[in-house]
Formats: C-alpha cells, sequence, structure tokens
C-alpha cells in the first residue's frame, strides 16, 4: 500500500480546505494512511511532517508497519500527544478534526491540555470527513485486495451449501462458514454472521442463532471477511424443499431490483438513483413497503463506509468506488429475502466482485 | 435480565445529579437498560417514561425484545427522535447525554434540530457516564451468565491444546477456537482472537497471523467469546518444547505476579492497589520495564468497560464488578508472556471465574 501518496493526496485537500494541519484518530483513517493497524495512536499530518503517536505496547508493531510517518511513543493518551505536537508545529495557528469521529469529551480534554493561548481556536472541525472521502475511492492495492476478499466469499458460499440442511442450527451453519473463511485466510469475520432461516428470514439483521433450519423455507446468509483489513460482505437467500408460486416470485422480485440497480451503477451516477433503480422494481410488484432499508452502502477497511446507497443521497459514484446492492423484503410473519453483490464503480459501469450463483437455489 | 429494576436505578442516579431526562445512544447502555441488541437506537428516560426508538429494519426485534420500554419506529436518527421527544415532555427544561458516546458532530445535529429557545441549554453532558457506572457492578443475572461465558473459555483452551504443534499456523489454531467456540453455543468472539507465537509473542496484541507455530518457544493465547451478549477473556502462554531456565524464571515472575494481584483483589480495595501488587512483584525481579501495559480492566456487555485496573486509578473495587487481572512482560527480540483471569469482586476478596490451569505448560 503506498502510504506516502495517501498522505501527499490528502495534504492537497488540507491545503484546499486552508487547513495547516489534521489530527486523525479514528483507527481505519490511521491505517488508511499509515498502514498502522493497532486500536490506541493518533496521527499529526502537516503540510511538510508526519508523526504516529501511539502507546508502549505497540513499540515493536509501529516500527515493524509505519514508514510513512515518524512514530513517537507516548505514555498519555496518543491524541493529547498529536494535538500537542500539531500546537508545537512552526506557524501552526490551527489543526483540523472530524467531528464525525471525535466525542464531545475527547474535545474538551483536548482543548483543557493546549496552551490557553490557543484553547478557543485551534482545533477546527474539518468541513468534511477529508480521510473518509479520501478512502470513498479505492486505489488499485485496494481494489486487488478487495477482489481477493470478495472471491473468498464466494468461494464460502459455494462450501456452506452442503450444510444446509433441515435440523442444523443456524449458529452450526455460522461456526462452519467462520472456520472456512479461516482456513480460507480470514483474519476475521467483517461482521457477525447473518443466518436467518425461516421466519427469522423476516429480521434483515438476523444474526445466527440456536434456531434449527427448518424443513422447507428461505435462509438468507449474509457474511463478510477480513483480509489485510478489508472487507467483503456478500448475502444469498436459498430455500430449503420447495418453494411456493408467492415465494417463488417474491425471489424474483428481489433478484429483479437486486439487478436493476448493479445495471443502474456507474461513474457520475448518484447514490439516489441506484437506489430509485431498485426501489422502483419492488414498489412496482406490490413490495415497497416491504423494503425496508436502504439498497448498500460503501465497503472498504470498514464494513459501513460512505457513500450511502439510498433514497436522497446525493453522493455521485465514482470510478474506484466500492458499493453493496442489496435490496430486501420482509414480509412479517412470513419470509424475507436478500441478495447482496459486492461491486466496484468503473468509468462506464461496473465490476460485480461477487460472482456467486443468483438464481433461485433449492435444496 | 431485570430490566425494570436497572431503569430504576438509573432514574435514582438521574435524581441525585439533578438530571430530569436523559438521552441513552450507546448500544451496549441501551442493550443493559432494555434488552434491545439492534445496532441503531435511542432510549429516552425521564423520570417517570422511557421510550426507545429505532428504524423499520427492526420493527420485530425491537418488539421481541423490549418490554421495559414503550418502542418507537422513526424514519429518521433514532438519537434525533429521543432528543426531540425528551423536549417535548412536560416541564423538561433540560437533558443529559453521556460526552464520552457523542460526537461533536452529533450534538451539533441534534442541537439544530431542537426549537431554538432549547437550543443552547437543553442538552447537558452529565457529570459521569451514569449508565456506565451502573454497568460496573454486574447483577446477579449478569454474574450468572459471565460465569458461563468464563467456563466456555475454559473449556476452549483445554481443547486448544492438543491442536498446538510446531508448523501449524497461528490462523488455524485460531479458527479451531473459534470454530469450537461457535460449537459450545458463543454468539461470537468479544475481540479478534490473539495467538502470538516466538517472536511474535512479544507483541501484546498480536492477532493470529499466518506464521507457522516454532519448534520451541512461547505461544500467547488471548481470547474471549460472547455469550448472550456478555464477554469473557483470558489469556494463557504455553510453551512448546523444553524452556531454558530464562523462560522458565520470567514465566514464573509472570505467574507470581498475577497471583500476587488477584489475591489483591476485593471490595474496598483501589483499582491502583491492584496494579500494584502485580507490578512491584515484576519490578522486585527486574521485570519492571518488561510489563508495558495496565493489570487490567473491567469487562461485560463489553470487552472494556470501566474501571481500568492501571497506575493512579482510583477507583474503589465493588462486589459485583468483573474485572481481568492480566499482567504480562514482553522482551523484545526474545518472547513475550501474559497469563490472564476474569475475576469477580466480592467482599471478602474474588471469585476466578477462569479457573484453568496456570502452571507451565510444556507441549
Amino acid at each position: 500500500m503506498d502510504h506516502l501518496h495517501r498522505i501527499a493526496a490528502l495534504r492537497h485537500k488540507l491545503a484546499r480546505a486552508g487547513f495547516p494541519g489534521l489530527l486523525v484518530t479514528h483507527p481505519p483513517d490511521i491505517r488508511y494512511l499509515s498502514g498502522f493497524t493497532g486500536s490506541s495512536a493518533a496521527l499529526g499530518v502537516t503540510r511538510r511532517r508526519a508523526r504516529l503517536f501511539t502507546d508502549g505496547r505497540y513499540t515493536a508493531q509501529a516500527a515493524e508497519e509505519v514508514q510513512a510517518a515518524q512514530v513517537q511513543i507516548v505514555t498519555g493518551p496518543p491524541a493529547v500527544a498529536a494535538v500537542q505536537w500539531l500546537a508545537a508545529q512552526p506557524g501552526a495557528a490551527m489543526a483540523g478534526f472530524d467531528a464525525a469521529r471525535t466525542t464531545v469529551a475527547e474535545l474538551i480534554r483536548w482543548k483543557r491540555e493546549l496552551p490557553s493561548s490557543l484553547r478557543r481556536s485551534f482545533l477546527s472541525p474539518t468541513p468534511a470527513a477529508l480521510v473518509e472521502s479520501l478512502r470513498m475511492v479505492k486505489d488499485e492495492d485496494e481494489l486487488r485486495v478487495m477482489k481477493e476478499a470478495a472471491l473468498v466469499g464466494c468461494r464460502l458460499f459455494e462450501r456452506i451449501l452442503p450444510v444446509l440442511r433441515p435440523g442444523v442450527r443456524e449458529m452450526e451453519v455460522a461456526a462452519e462458514l467462520e472456520h472456512q473463511a479461516r482456513l480460507l485466510g480470514a483474519e476475521g469475520m467483517s461482521f457477525d454472521t447473518i443466518v436467518a432461516s425461516g421466519i427469522r428470514s423476516t429480521l434483515p439483521h438476523g444474526r445466527a442463532s440456536a434456531a434449527p433450519l427448518p424443513r422447507r423455507g428461505f435462509v438468507t446468509l449474509d457474511f463478510g471477511i477480513i483480509l489485510k483489513g478489508y472487507c467483503s460482505d456478500m448475502t444469498r437467500t436459498v430455500f430449503l424443499g420447495a418453494p411456493r408460486h408467492g415465494e417463488r416470485d417474491a425471489y424474483h422480485a428481489v433478484l429483479e431490483a437486486q439487478q436493476a440497480a448493479v445495471s443502474s451503477v456507474a461513474a457520475g451516477v448518484s447514490c439516489a438513483a441506484v437506489d430509485e433503480a431498485a426501489r422502483s422494481v419492488l414498489r412496482g410488484k406490490g413490495f415497497g413497503e416491504a423494503f425496508s432499508h436502504s439498497t448498500g452502502h460503501g465497503v472498504g477497511l470498514e464494513i459501513h463506509e460512505p457513500p450511502r446507497v439510498g433514497a436522497g443521497q446525493k453522493t455521485r459514484l465514482e470510478a474506484g468506488m466500492v458499493v453493496t446492492i442489496e435490496p430486501g423484503i420482509y414480509l412479517p410473519r412470513e419470509f424475507g429475502i436478500r441478495i447482496e453483490d459486492m461491486v466496484a464503480v468503473t468509468t462506464a459501469g461496473c465490476e460485480v466482485l461477487t460472482p456467486a450463483p443468483k438464481a433461485l437455489i433449492e435444496l
């Protein structure tokens, strides 16, 4: 990963926004800019310098991971040290911070530790989340890793199909899926694995429970792995037994909506338009109310990142963004269905990173 | 779990702190008070009423999980709805929020959506994290679940020992451990499993990597599971092959420090005193510098909760608190060792919740 290049791109954004320096405290942002993967750190970036602050637990790890910034081991909170370092830079009158990643308590604390002349005006929220906006558009290194992560997800789906039998507990399915993920090199799962079967498929976020898979009914599998820090995310819904007409029709409605949304993805298209591509299909088939969430979200070092692919979201897609496309319908006391791909936006359209089968699988 | 009792205890704290109402937004706090386990919600609590706000994805789940509060499904951000509800309560002039769990951006947003007459003064940070301070002392229901979770951890340690052989990758060890955890009923792991072997044992937070276990050397296993929402946490360090004198001595120093700290735990003792009990043993044996982190931390619905068991921490232990005791030493370019138990504080001392063997295991 080319951290020097990313820090240079950040400096460009800082200069344009009129900030002489920036305090970075959100761990995925720190990892993105410096490569550091520890849980406790802060990064100060000025137009000329970059310094990572962490504590004694990470001395060896920081030396191993961080090349693009100086490293300073501190005993107190890393962010306080970073703020003081930023304030001590020659000519520094102000530094930005990310209001969405800073608690009210942290800001009070940081201000308290500044010289009184700087307390009022030195720390200023940046107009947008600068690092997050960089992270939205993935570079080649990132796209390569994310493709690999997404393909591991597809392989997991293949491997888990033979496990899906009536009576097997949802949790056993999740256990086997996560075991296979580890064997395929995953560092972990990107979120709690969702295995929602039968009536539980009506829960959009139904984490695997002790419930046994039913003799007939939908099973929604929504899972992701972490590879080299990057998250994958995909959902498939399969059927145990023989679906009735109404169930089959509902599945095909979701599939059609999902394909319409995938087809609508291209650089320059607004996120709202992609959401509407899925939503209008489901609305037209009478499932408008049953689609109770957004169509998708950005994914990368975090499982949920900007942009949000939902109604009213004006962000325009850019080549290099990676988003999920995951419409679903949830019919209370009946069943739920969701189909999700990860797609990478290209100039002309998109590349589907999760090419696992989407035709209804009956087991 | 007796949520009505917990909300009553919170009201008592609110009244003493002079707050007519409280906005609760931290998901573990919401779960603690209401039982709701979804990821997007806010809870408003006044002296007479309690209302949970969540979105349409959670309609079914909230109805199933929440008895101690009214439930309202909203389309916008739940916290904004909760703030507006709090402001609309008769006679409400002010409501508290947790400054440590509220971002600067959230506070700006919430204020913007209040009537202008309330914007300046309605939201006020509570003097301490009120719900977190309740959560520090576990009730009987919680202690029962946490004992069960900790025992699952001990069983996992037993089951993983036969897997530890030279050449097996750290990640395969983690995979097997997490697979067994699922089979034993865990909902997930409470943090990324640490398997740090050989030179990697010098990393206090060395998540399992693709490195093979060495022919001889220490292997540190630090792992925890989640059971009914509650986290377990334990560490054992074993030796592959035959340890040299220096390695054995270092292990016994850590064990002695760990036992000294466990023995010092009792209601009324300060966290700093427990930390010092471990630290003084290691200092006396020349390992003072090598013990580069705190002795432990509270654990419960979150893997890291108050109190912090570290130098300078004045919090006094109370019966019902659950903390980890985990001194370790890390000798750069040589090896690392850590031993960790979860203990429940009692009036007279403590109960060790993780009674797995601590004598040096040579494999």
